[in-house]
């Protein structure tokens, strides 16, 4: 159940600790309710008959407010929500600090809060917030100098500092908001309430955020994944480098999850990251013209060839491409425009083109099938009227579908065009290349909205015997199992080479035998980490030497380590890795959401050049099969440099099995295949090692 | 010599076609000069007496002038130009258009004009320009709706449009410029004359630029060398992205050079790129404060928690770190600050400091030695003030060398403090990772301020010996040389491996014999190109199977091509791969930069991974060291995975003799050492392929 709404829907606004007191947070939020908001506010002061002539209650409970915002200090905040709770009022914006931020007692402070809000099901903002705003009520609940101009994003902070910067500066370049809220500790209501709030909202066309963590991944990931299929959700999640996350943990108190983990889970829900300020109202202007390019080819239209030239290098540096015209389209273009003018992408309008030119233009490459998105760039001329401009690409909206990025390369004169513009959701730029990066966000959001979340495969496995290798964890000290634990992999329809474990030379050799050819031998013994380095493994032993390399190892082994435990040796089929690609399979487990699973080649591609990529577990049959096209070294499982191509199904099965795997087990810590063999006949595991939790087992 | 001065030095300036036509460029040019210029204007028409009330000229050859600005018709402009050379005006600024980008009969009208700037020896800018400016006198000699604000930064521009633009835009935030110049056609002054003339104006502080091309890439970069050690240049050079290059080809009509050849010749002319115009701007900025980070460690100042995190985030992404302080500087922040405040990097003077308190937090930081720069951010708050922050920093400045970049980050309201720190050439931002990435171009001028340009080093070498290698060229068909050729270093001092070509199954024996062990045998033919492909390369001949193998190569080839011409057989020392490194160092020619050495790690780093860099010759020791550095797969020679590390300083040392080799012999075309072997004993190179010009032979 979402019960947010109410918050930005509120109707009567109670102001707790309202006063008129110059320079205090109480009088700053009254005058800012008062100034615009349509509803009705409450001050409550039991000190004051009247604040700026509203008369006041004594008690919140008194005022029949559909919304309290709360400012008294933290020591009597409790008691006010309380008597709020007690009153049914159900939404709450706790302005107030001294709470989880401030430690101690602070923290105790906000589990009491928590707990007030469970026991009255309240849905309260903060606390230690800047407040929130809607715009279509007028309502601005905060102690901020400047509130929203009315407009379709919606925007959440975990900085309520960034809130006042962004409103003063989106204000003057005209971006316009629904709600605005400062997310404060996030006690109760957090990022997914407010995500999943906007997915319902018709008025809100993106959700934009600046967050520094987030403190249910897995329920965010699954709320946003939802929401994104019909609204965009654009972050800026901070704490991305480890100064980064360092700097945010000492700000929010909150512990930093990994980055990987935050850019699997932004991915798999469908969230679009900035990587800036700037860049967050870059994509969200864009996006909140809520429409998406039919291709991804783009026409450039510019009346200066230098900036033309800009725009297309940031078409060559993102995801989409310069439009080639159709005939028709340049037959168009040829008889609108001067001789001189260029009529090959980017059309170049030239230096004396007045408005009605840069129309004409226009409208021919937006009648072209091909073209899917347009930038449109302009240079201060003494012919050219951006005023008019502006209403021409007003007009060309009205008329066609195609999203516009407009460029207007210029000073103050901008500023009255940028708002006409505005107005219509169509973002403006001065620098070519932030326009051309926002339809690439724009390209990037058509994506996920084309995306079909297919569940992940139900593979039929084998369980209970899972649950028996993974239950010998307990009678060893180690949470370690390594080759022993080979048929936990067979139990999830994992292939590993023929062989087993055996305690005597016979055995060993009777099964050697029954593998046919060379094998691998290695000692088996939880108590023996570094096998190779202790000379506890042979490769390639004939069937006639079986023998004799198992007293050898079994020697060396106890020679190492006179009071290892040991389990066996392991006769194993010998994989040929001269014909086949290594590579890894893992898992480990993040705090935040869940289970990762990682692929990646294996040796050098790992180790040196970290060539690997991460998914956030359950892992659908697509996820999978993005994994293989995320990493650099692809080509080396498609046949690059004359080899055969591998077995890309069997890997992308694989790694399901294996999301599969850990999903079904939590008590699986950490786990890695590696290596992974894989051939153009299949993929056969070949090594393993993982921890267990055996409390969670 | 420089002659450049003279066109931003002038003192009486005419107008060669100036006119009170309304909207013409000789009215709006003769406009800007009456508005602000210190020094004469000149109106030559001769059917008009007066224009603006200025007494006009008939011809330009009677006004005195040391500087001609010619917007009359193309047909008529050389008459012009040569009148004004005949009558000693040196400088002259063509506006023109018509020249070599309207082609065919303009083209021929360029060549004339340069021809003309010979004879007459003229400092000409343009022609198809929009003009100069120079503020210190006040010269405004362009068509464009605005003048330049006075200032520090110097800026060339291929495109006049942008130079409109950028006036507009960098006027309304305070950017101030000496001179500005629109290049036009480059007829005759280009990129290079500029940058020699900034770099001995002691007025300008840093160089920007807009370039598609640069015409003399080896030019440039002898002089931009010169002038980086002393004044910083910036360049955004667009055309980066094959769809760039193409569309910047049909604007300039240039034929664009390739990417990889501008990136390593601005690398060896210590420019720095920029990515938009509003980085070249951003970095400009900075650049023009002329201060250096002592350190690479940044401090944090700010009144946000959030957008602290923001700023420690874009240093982490950059060459840059987040500074730790020494304990002092912790104490006079604890003393200074509040107790709720952050004295570890980020500095968070809390939500509630007046300007002040960040005086007394910089002023704490700027102390620390172990401080290179400072980044300061400051969020709207009621108790701060921006105007009284500005004046805070602009006094901090005073007193600290220490660069320091500013994040207002509000809206209008920012305006004016913003002025009165661009003043003192302190910019601000209002995007923290904006104004981070500043400082790391700052960070990146202080290293090629620091840059020890050592020459090239000049080898021992058998030149007549390589002469006569190449020579062979000239008895065949083909321009391309293989095995065969292998003498060609022997000459130059690369080791490789023993052996020699022979042509009797005798001599491959007699041969094979005093290379001892197995060798390497292959078919000699510049007609067989693909020798692997028909069995025409075996590895690991034993002594005793020589001969046999010597006939087999024979016949395959006489086989495969009976009319191939075989010079006989190659017989070559077993090189073992298994225990080194495959590396490939090769070499081609850039049209505008001359020679370009590229080196990487073969097979699957350079095919599938393209893990390669590239250095314009005369490669110096230094030069060629950076190479190893810079690619991705270097741990590979270091020691990586439990290799021995392989001798770096014998591969540094090939790359050097391979470009002395292509620097003497202007005749190679292309050439490729693959592989060249590298292990910790020294380096071999094991194939050579190379194109010879025999017309430059």
């Amino acid at each position: 159940m979402v019960r947010v709404p109410g918050v930005f829907d509120a109707e009567r606004v109670a102001v707790v600790g309202a006063t008129e007191r110059d320079g205090s947070v109480g009088a700053a939020v009254m005058e800012n309710l008062v100034e615009d908001f349509d509803g009705e506010v409450r001050p409550v002061n039991p000190s004051a008959d009247r604040v700026f002539g509203y008369p006041c209650a004594d008690d919140v409970a008194e005022t029949d407010a559909d919304l309290a915002v709360i400012v008294v200090p933290p020591e009597v905040a409790l008691e006010v929500v309380e008597s709020a709770g007690r009153a049914g009022i159900e939404n709450l914006v706790v302005i107030t600090a001294g709470f989880g931020e401030a430690g101690g007692e602070g923290a105790e402070r906000e589990q009491e809060l928590r707990e007030l809000a469970e026991t009255y099901e309240l849905n309260l903002v903060g606390p230690n917030c800047l407040g929130v705003i809607s715009t279509p009520s007028g309502l601005n609940a905060t102690f901020g100098p400047r509130n929203a101009l009315s407009g379709r994003m919606s925007f959440m902070s975990q900085s309520g500092a960034l809130v006042t910067a962004i409103l003063e500066w989106a204000g003057d370049r005209g971006h316009g908001f629904k709600d605005v809220v400062s997310l404060g500790n996030k006690a109760v209501l957090d990022e997914t309430d407010f995500v999943e709030t906007w997915g319902e909202d018709p008025e809100t066309d993106v959700v934009l955020g600046y967050l520094e963590g987030i403190g249910d991944g897995t329920g965010f990931v699954e709320t946003a994944r939802d929401v994104t299929q019909e609204t965009p959700v654009v972050v800026l999640k901070s704490g991305r480098t480890e100064a980064g996350a360092q700097a945010a943990s000492s700000h929010t108190g909150a512990i930093a999850g990994s980055e990987a983990a935050y850019e699997a889970g932004l991915e798999k829900a469908g969230v679009i990251r900035a990587d800036s300020t700037e860049e967050l109202f870059d994509f969200g202007a864009m996006l909140a013209g809520g429409r998406l390019p039919g291709t991804d080819d783009v026409a450039v239209v510019t009346n200066a060839g230098g900036p033309g030239v800009i725009a297309t290098d940031a078409i060559g540096d993102s995801d989409l491409n310069l439009a080639t015209f159709e005939d028709g389209t340049r037959r168009t273009l040829k008889k609108a425009l001067p001789p001189t003018a260029n009529v090959y992408n980017p059309v170049d309008v030239i230096g004396d083109a007045p408005a009605e030119r840069f129309g004409d233009a226009l409208e021919a490459v937006l009648s072209d099938p091909g073209v899917g998105a347009t930038v449109v760039i302009a240079c201060p001329s003494a012919v050219l009227s951006f005023d008019r401009l502006a209403e021409t690409l007003v007009e060309a909206r009205q008329r066609e579908d195609v999203p516009i990025a407009v460029c207007l390369m210029g000073g103050s004169s901008v500023k009255g065009p940028s708002e006409t513009l505005s107005a219509v959701e169509t973002p403006t730029y001065f620098d070519p290349t932030r326009a051309v990066r926002s339809l690439d966000a724009l390209k990037r959001y058509g994506e996920i909205r084309e995306r079909s979340y297919e569940p992940p495969a139900s593979f039929d496995v084998d369980r209970a015997a899972a649950q028996s290798v993974l239950e010998r964890i307990k009678t060893q000290d180690d949470n370690r199992l390594g080759i022993e634990a080979m048929e936990l992999l067979d139990a999830y329809g994992i292939e590993t080479p023929e062989g087993g474990i055996v305690d005597s030379p016979a055995e060993a050799t009777a099964l050697a035998e029954r593998i046919g050819g060379d094998v691998v031998m290695k000692i088996v013994s939880p108590d023996i980490l570094h096998k190779t380095d202790i000379g506890g493994v042979e490769v390639g032993v004939p069937a006639e030497a079986v023998e004799e390399t198992y007293e050898a190892l079994v020697a060396r082994a106890r020679n190492y380590q006179p009071d290892a435990r040991l389990l066996g040796v392991q006769v194993q089929e010998l994989i040929d890795l001269d014909h086949g690609v290594e590579t890894i399979v893992g898992v480990n487990r993040d705090p935040q959401f869940g289970p990762l699973v990682l692929f990646g080649l294996g040796g050098v591609f790992v180790e040196v050049l970290k060539d690997t990529t991460v998914r956030i577990a359950p892992v659908s049959e697509a996820e999978a099969a993005g994994m293989l096209d995320d990493i650099d070294s692809t080509p080396l499982l498609r046949g690059a440099r004359g080899q055969e191509p591998i077995d890309e199904e069997g890997i992308v099965e694989t790694i399901q099995r294996l999301s599969q795997l850990v999903t079904d087990f939590p008590a699986i810590v950490e786990l890695d295949i590696n290596p992974l063999v894989a051939t153009a006949d299949g993929v056969v595991a070949v090594d393993i090692r993982l921890t267990v939790d055996p409390e969670t087992l």
